[in-house]
């Protein structure tokens, strides 16, 4: 498995995206994270925590647990330590780490947590082998990660499903894949686990609930989608005017008679 | 609006097809109707009952309730008359009658069920407007739905999502819509309800779901698409080959590393 350098994260490192993340993190907590929860005194290894916009949570929510979160960027990892000192939580050791070369003995850990991190590796199952190396037998693994083919909205656009497809394709060129989630059953079966289990986490969208419209629809997936059209235009995969009608119309979904609907799912699985 | 005679009933009538909509009902009951359930006493409209298939987990959900089922088929009655009557329960009345043209006084019905049914019709707001009249002010209308862009899958494949759009085509030039989950609430709200609630009812299935890769995946969505196989090719909208590697992926999702996702939408509005 080839070691994916920061610099081919899809979504790329401006301050935009960092606030993408949190207004991400803050929509999104209950419905991923309200069955999250370590108990005291296990050691819980966050793989890939980036700008910590997870970590708070994990860290909230399992006072007791020692939770040791790596990521490959520097620039992340003091983010997310600051992110963490700030909340208050004192229960969380940060180290620059790669997936693939764990600096970690056999069996170190009783839990381990990825989040939005197997989407942008070239070998997902690779990364769980690996993973799954550092966890003691009976220890579970949790995957949270989207897919960005569960995107649907009305009204309907082939411009937007164009503009969603650019998304999908330049994570693709980088070597990730946006459409996991509907395939971590089996990813996380071959990488050895046993007893998986996959719940989906559908978010649905309409006039009647304004927080999710500007949180999800707007501040997260539109936001996503916008933050590669350099690039989408740059290599030619869409026209501009094209690129431009599908961002409106994803803007579209967020009138009184617009609805949109995404699926992230999560994962367990038990050494 | 115009009447939809039965012949334009994009799945048919044949007994496969019968078969098919009770192992649909019987796989989803639990989780379309867990929360369908009306007091003693009240009246309730079942508008478009077809063979029954809802009808009998409406009766035993609410066996103190006065339920009236329609439909415009002679013989998709009869059949429903004695599905309930063979499942015991006494509380329906069976009456020939069209959404469009109710043989009921303004508010007549505390609440009302649709199920599977505004997909096929051409104008469902004017038909919501139809039914809202024979409700009581404060009485409910529940509406089921399914919507077949919400189907995706591991492995992918353009061939089968080809082929499911054959279906949607075809629901379209008979008046229908096969993606109207995702807008119940712009149709519920432009109909003059009140209040209106929609909750996505999210079926995931993979090889730890054998029920639900038999009686869904196979039986339900796989066993839909074949059936409008002759009419896909019939109309060109398809060539031979195509449609049979599109179902063979649809069955490849069965497979042990398979998954398969589909949403149906459970609205309810208040008068």
């Amino acid at each position: 498995m080839k070691t994916n350098p920061p610099h081919t994260y899809v979504h790329g490192y401006s301050r935009r995206e960092a606030r993408r993340l949190l207004d991400q993190a803050q929509t999104l907590t209950d419905l991923l994270h309200h069955d999250t929860g370590y108990p005291a005194g296990c050691r819980v290894l966050e793989a890939g925590c980036g700008i910590g916009a997870q970590t708070v949570t994990l860290a909230g929510k399992s006072p007791g647990a020692l939770i040791t979160s790596i990521d490959l960027s520097e620039g992340s990892l003091a983010e997310a330590e600051a992110r963490v000192k700030a909340s208050g939580n004192r229960n969380v050791s940060f180290l620059q780490a790669d997936i693939c070369a764990l600096p970690f003995a056999d069996g170190t850990f009783d839990h381990i947590f990825v989040c939005f991190v197997l989407e942008h590796l070239p070998d997902p199952v690779s990364a769980l082998v690996r993973l799954r190396r550092v966890l003691k037998p009976g220890g579970t693994i949790t995957v949270i990660e989207g897919d960005h083919g569960s995107a649907y909205f009305s009204p309907d656009s082939d411009a937007a499903r164009k503009a969603i497809s650019c998304l999908v394709s330049l994570q693709k060129e980088k070597g990730g894949n946006a459409l996991i989630g509907r395939e971590l059953y089996p990813l996380l079966s071959e990488a050895g686990f046993r007893d998986v289990t996959v719940s989906p986490r559908m978010v649905y969208v309409d006039a009647s609930r304004p927080e999710l419209v500007e949180g999800f629809t707007k501040q997260t997936f539109t936001a996503m989608v916008e933050g590669v059209r350099d690039e989408a235009l740059k290599r030619g995969l869409i026209g501009e005017a094209e690129w431009d009608q599908g961002i409106r119309d994803l803007y579209r979904t967020c009138e009184p008679d617009g609805t949109f609907c995404y699926t992230f799912f999560k994962g367990i699985g038990v050494k």
